[in-house]
């Protein structure tokens, strides 16, 4: 059983961390996604935390895991914390596959929306 | 003279920045962006900072400079930090259109390129 971890920083602010959440419900709802169930995850500052968002996954049936990191580049978040708890979360959950996908930022996809963006600008 | 001010957080690791700095360059290359020029600037960690970035803007001629906020979600960054900044260039700058475009992240074409990479994961 296949599940998607989108992990996002986490913010103070409520509003910032329910876009996440959006954004997993539109992932949810496109039919291309190959994934049994797709759940979010905060670095910080929000809940669920990595570790609990992987423990949920496996809860709810996970064989394999993989985190999505929603970052734009590739700073100490992306290159350390990340890797760093999902080291500990195989070592707890040795049964499971969990791996962690390049970050959003990584996409060479990036640029060509960024340029569709500044083109919307008025 | 139109100008674009790329905004991103900055990262102790200069691989990070660097990314911005690339992202820069691939939007300078794109026939389609209508901008005189365009900078970069980092709220923290890394420089230029943004009003080293704004006064480089109007150094280099700029009547009005658009930043662009490369954040993905609207944590105090966005909300208060970036536009706390530009209240204060205003009033240095008063005779400087400075405007702040909508955080990278507020688009409705990023669940779109999310999806997008999910399905590119093997």
């Amino acid at each position: 059983m296949k599940v998607l971890l989108l992990v996002a920083h986490g913010s103070r602010r409520k509003e910032a961390n329910a876009e996440v959440f959006e954004l997993a419900e539109q992932l949810r709802c496109s039919d291309s996604v190959n994934a049994d169930l797709i759940h979010t995850a905060f670095l910080n500052m929000a809940y669920p935390s990595i570790p609990d968002g992987i423990a949920k996954c496996i809860e709810d049936g996970a064989t394999s895991i993989t985190l999505i990191p929603y970052f734009l580049n590739s700073g100490r978040h992306v290159i350390s914390d990340i890797p760093d708890i999902v080291k500990e979360a195989r070592q707890q959950h040795p049964d499971v596959s969990i791996r962690i996908a390049p970050h959003l930022g990584q996409s060479g996809l990036m640029a060509e929306l960024l340029i569709k963006i500044v083109n919307l600008l008025s």
